[in-house]
């Protein structure tokens, strides 16, 4: 579909898919010849890098809540968004097993931003232009508050003179089990909830909002 | 230290742990002649059961949360908490890798919570009395609110048209990555954030509250 590639951008998403195209043996070395630019470049510069691009090749953008209008004047264009954290330290083999969200604008562009995910090593879905941003909230609550998460439950714990790894088996059980829910609030104890949020009160009095957010969202 | 002990109760903890000290020969089959009597019962029966334990074994609970004095009128007690969510379809390896809070009044009672916990496949570590409900509320955090994270970036997910499955990897691998932050927040993108409250407000609502507390607790 395409066989020179180029990845514009070198952050952790950028220098992952390069890598990842270079094994293939569709990453374009150097800047001509692109069938397909890919701009792995942060959001707030994706508008000013596409007027960059001259005419010509498809032009693609990585981001999860950007429109695709970000990449005009180019009409041949469409998003492929990784659903996955990403970090400096590893490489191409970081897309394996992921999904990504598709957005396009016509059944060609659609057809190729499937392909390009597949290629990548990631798992499409389609995604549409009114949605994404919701789409994009979920996943930043599934990966960007899960580390929110776990620093201030690693507090609670490590001020109460526990070690904060001992919460890893549990909470990637929890994920195993398919996030059956256990505790006191399945056991409908608010008794305990309330004891909690004193603590809380008591020794780390900022992580009480959150607490009784999170306690109010998972009552049933 | 102990040859025969006897664990009432045979909920989702009581049966994986009767299960280990069965496969360790060290489960008391009957009522007689137990050194120990674990109470793998609901925190609100705790005080009642122990009242109605003969004097004589030693005896120990599995809460988080409730204190040593609800094994009135024992003395000789421990508590050794499990730092895990268990399954009733799963056995005693729910055990294994798990750490374990050891909470107790002496040496002896110290040294005999630790041995249950190694014993059982579990790593203990000590707890305070006075820190026990703030050590429960870091765990119940980390593991109850989980599920609560994932309930609802399922539905921001869902509602946008992907499959909620797809959030899996991405959740796997925020641990795998240490909880590194990545996403808007880590890159100072509150206007993308303001564009998800903007959308949950339009689609899920009364993800809103939530969703906000944990942008606060992120933001640095």
């Amino acid at each position: 579909m395409f066989k020179n590639i180029q990845v514009r951008g070198r952050g952790r998403v950028g220098s992952a898919m390069a890598d990842r195209l270079r094994e293939r043996g569709l990453l374009a070395e150097g800047d001509r010849d692109a069938e397909l630019v890919v701009l792995c470049v942060p959001d707030s510069a994706i508008r000013e890098v596409a007027r960059s691009v001259p005419a010509g090749p498809w032009i693609a953008h990585v981001s999860g809540a950007t429109p695709l209008a970000a990449l005009d004047p180019h009409t041949r264009r469409f998003g492929v968004h990784p659903l996955q954290t990403f970090t400096r330290s590893k490489g191409a083999e970081q897309l394996d097993g992921a999904w990504a969200a598709v957005t396009a604008e016509s059944d060609d562009g659609r057809a190729r931003g499937r392909w390009l995910a597949t290629q990548l090593g990631l798992a499409p879905f389609d995604m549409t232009e009114d949605r994404r941003v919701l789409y994009h909230a979920g996943a930043a609550m599934a990966s960007n508050y899960l580390v929110t998460l776990f620093r201030a439950a690693s507090r609670a714990v490590e001020t109460a003179g526990a070690p904060p790894e001992a919460l890893l088996p549990l909470m990637r059980r929890t994920i195993d089990n398919h996030f059956e829910l256990t505790g006191p609030i399945s056991r409908g104890d608010w008794t305990t909830v309330e004891a909690h949020l004193d603590a809380l009160r008591q020794f780390a009095p900022d992580l009480v909002p959150m607490y009784r957010a999170l306690a109010d969202a998972t009552a049933p």
